[in-house]
């Protein structure tokens, strides 16, 4: 592995929300034209395409029909052999049973990885695969109690957009996972790369991690 | 056609720009839930996956591969009868020669929609079909002057964050496209379920479309 990481795989689960993934992904996209290498797989469990509509859920109470379908590259069964950071998204496909295999799939490949990134609830399935035990780690703020229930051993840090404890990143609430990216992005390639990338997709980039009025806006949810 | 518009389609062509779409497709999916209904459907070339990455640029100067690849639901020759919103993203794609199928699909199609919606350089597919002349409209502020050269009889908006005219909705760059489909959720459905909206996807929204600092970072593109 070299140095910077430039293997950059998403897991893909039924049901997983569209925003956790592609704000990360697009500053995947903006950084790897002419700032950094990156080489970005998607990781589903075949290479049928995969629904942000888990198979338990086809609509909502509003008889909305809102299915996105992405198609993947690798599965899990057969991921690269050099993959060195893993993004795992939230969403409602955490919290059915299909997402056993994707938090399964976290705990084999976890210890090969140079970087773990967790998105919104998307850390339930890293809680769930115990590589956040003892660990420091966030999650949705508008869901916060349902989240936290699948990691007792997890430090979890309410009042934070992101957290980074070791090589595990963990994130807020959907577009926390921007900002997020880009406070990782300041790790690895440094902080005027990470401006840059913040620039060209003309993304207000909150620069703190304590930043968080959602935090405080869903404190209720205790 | 309802009042209030359900039937959402999203214009895919090779070359678009992941957060283009996603920024907008998220707080539709949000707002599917609980607070409205919405069908959103996939309008690309044909049933195959459509890519972020153009045909005619497959690598960066980096040595990267980025490609995200998503399903359509429908084609630029048959389209769902009842389409009422189409939302255009941008990206590469616009600028390659495919990307004269998209401008024809939305010169045949804007005529029965009740809005068009476009973020970032999606401005260039809609002032090349003609849709946006006389308008008063906007596009991505990185990389102004080749957006705005594909459409000299429009009025174009440097420093504004996203435009309405009549009904055609256009926005700035990449992450501009969530404030301009929030503030379109404001047109539709009112403030406080755009806010409700805004605050489920953790997203600081400037709820002002003179808000723009990138308008002003990037001016010098004159």
């Amino acid at each position: 592995m070299s140095q910077v990481p430039t293997k950059v795989g998403i897991l893909l689960f039924p049901g997983f929300e569209p925003l956790d993934v592609f704000g990360p992904v697009e500053a995947f996209h903006t950084i790897s034209k002419q700032l950094a290498k990156i080489n970005l797989v998607w990781i589903g469990p075949s290479l049928d395409p995969v629904s942000t509509a888990p198979k338990e859920i086809h609509t909502t109470t509003m008889g909305s029909t809102v299915d996105t379908r992405v198609v993947p590259t690798h599965t899990y069964d057969n991921p690269p052999e050099d993959l060195e950071v893993l993004l795992v998204p939230g969403g409602l496909g955490p919290r059915v049973p299909t997402s056993d295999a994707a938090v399964a799939f976290v705990k084999k490949t976890y210890p090969k990885l140079k970087y773990l990134i967790t998105v919104c609830n998307g850390a339930e399935i890293a809680a769930r695969a115990g590589v956040l035990d003892g660990k420091r780690a966030t999650t949705n703020k508008f869901g916060w109690k349902a989240s936290i229930a699948t990691g007792p051993k997890v430090n979890w840090v309410r009042y934070d957009r992101y957290v980074a404890d070791g090589n595990c990143w963990t994130s807020g609430g959907v577009s926390a996972g921007i900002d997020a990216i880009l406070a990782w992005m300041v790790h690895v390639y440094g902080r005027e790369v990470a401006r840059e990338v913040a620039n060209e997709m003309e993304y207000e980039w909150r620069d703190d991690k304590t930043w968080d009025p959602f935090a405080y806006m869903f404190s209720g949810d205790a």
